[in-house]
């Protein structure tokens, strides 16, 4: 057993798949979960994610190995913080936030000595939420984004990179501001992109929205209180893209406009290159 | 055998797929296929979507009970009057256009005498292109819209209906115009929307673009000569659904510029409410 003790802050579908995959791997002997809800943590031990529970967090941490926290992502940090209090000397914590670099700077700050903190980021998840529909193979092959800084002890990066490798994660290391400005064109973007094009849909026209539309806007299914927070936890990023796509969009129009099919074509057919590059 | 002779001129992916189709639906004796290019339209026999073919269109269509024309958006229509002009008394014409307006005023113009055209647009497709692809299925249960108007004969129009109906497709009826301006938002803004997100991504980042990229931009791999041709055939309706988007996108960077979580979270919820309205 890598950590014996394995304890989830948070039980929904991404803490949820951390249970199942760990259990399956025979990463832990035990794993603990913590949330607020009575109800939906017993539910998650129904569906073998979790040996316990408990609604208390300093409790909950208290005998745990390795602590993963997975709660809402403007939450993360002042739970890694109580979880990190509560910890026993040498415990490992690690995240799943969207965005890094608030998380790690609020918890760089005040992390008390002897417990060690390795934010990260799985680029794995759903537009579906709760431990309903964690799965085992969540992360399977699924990039897992290390943010360690100056402050990470290597062997703490050593041992949160055995973690998310175990559970099936292909693990890369970032900065916390590099893996900011990367995700806020590769998620962020995409995402309210997405929830603009849904809107822009009138209820008349549903029934002429066909694969394509539904493929573009699969993502604005997503929790809108994730993707407020994100956007308040990466603002500067965020608008950095949003400035760089709607500078895209004004040459696109005029291009429309103008009847302009030379530049028309090389736009679209530089978008064709990068998407075929990326594969299916 | 509700058509005997079925010519498709333009087999690819959409004229393949009717062929094949047609032919296990039982729906026509023969069908002929009219491309420019031997290797492709006898690659076509050999997949069982065509009985012969030419790559003389007047003389392929001359004995056809119905022509589906599946040429290029921008040769839909000089194509479908060619065809006319070569096609026996009676025979039924129509296409697979993604843009109706053009199309439909500029055969309408000039359709001969003892012949009949109805404009149509199945919501059928993939950003794959070529018979290879094509699929017998490719219609089941997909919209397929008819664009009649008032020069189209009510039996012309039940037999356009009967066509698209017996190889799978749901019908629905809309002007023209109606159908350009509600595929402009349906249709025409993702795939533009789609291509600037793609083109937006740097080659090093690439590796951080999961699912929710992949989706969002899985139609910016289609043809970009077909999506020039489609803002020139749609023009007007395509600029204004940019328009829309454009003022869409000022509203939401103000909102995450000035953390303005309550607009933000305004919007998101709408667009997931219209997301969630419209299924998997």
């Amino acid at each position: 057993m890598l950590f014996d003790t394995l304890a989830i802050v948070g039980v929904g579908l991404l803490g949820g798949s951390v249970g199942l995959a760990a259990k399956a791997r025979g990463l832990s002997r035990h794993v603990v979960g913590i949330g607020r809800t009575p109800a939906n943590l017993n539910r998650a031990k129904e569906l073998g994610i979790l040996d316990s529970f408990t609604t208390n967090l300093a409790e909950g941490v208290s005998s745990a190995d390795i602590i993963v926290v997975c709660s809402p992502v403007d939450l993360i940090a002042a739970h890694v913080l109580e979880a990190a209090k509560a910890a026993k000397p040498g415990a490992l914590l690690t995240d799943v936030g969207s965005t890094k670099g608030n998380i790690v700077r609020d918890v760089e700050a005040k992390l008390p000595p002897g417990v060690d903190f390795v934010g990260a980021h799985p680029l794995a998840g759903s537009e579906k939420q709760g431990a309903e529909f964690a799965r085992v193979d969540l992360f399977d092959g699924r990039m897992c984004v290390l943010t360690p800084t100056a402050n990470t002890k290597p062997a703490a990066k050593e041992r949160a990179t055995l973690f998310w490798q175990t559970i099936g994660s292909q693990v890369r290391t970032l900065s916390p501001e590099e893996h900011d400005l990367a995700l806020a064109t590769t998620s962020h973007l995409p995402h309210y992109i997405a929830a603009l094009l849904a809107r822009q849909l009138p209820e008349a026209w549903r029934p002429f929205a066909a694969t394509g539309f539904r493929d573009t806007t699969r993502i604005a299914a997503g929790d809108p209180h994730l993707w407020t927070a994100i956007a308040s936890e990466n603002t500067l990023a965020i608008s950095h893209a949003l400035d760089v796509f709607a500078g895209q969009l004004e040459t696109l129009r005029e291009a429309v406009l103008n009847q302009n099919t030379a530049e028309l074509g090389r736009l679209l057919t530089e978008a064709k290159r990068v998407r075929d590059a990326l594969g299916s």
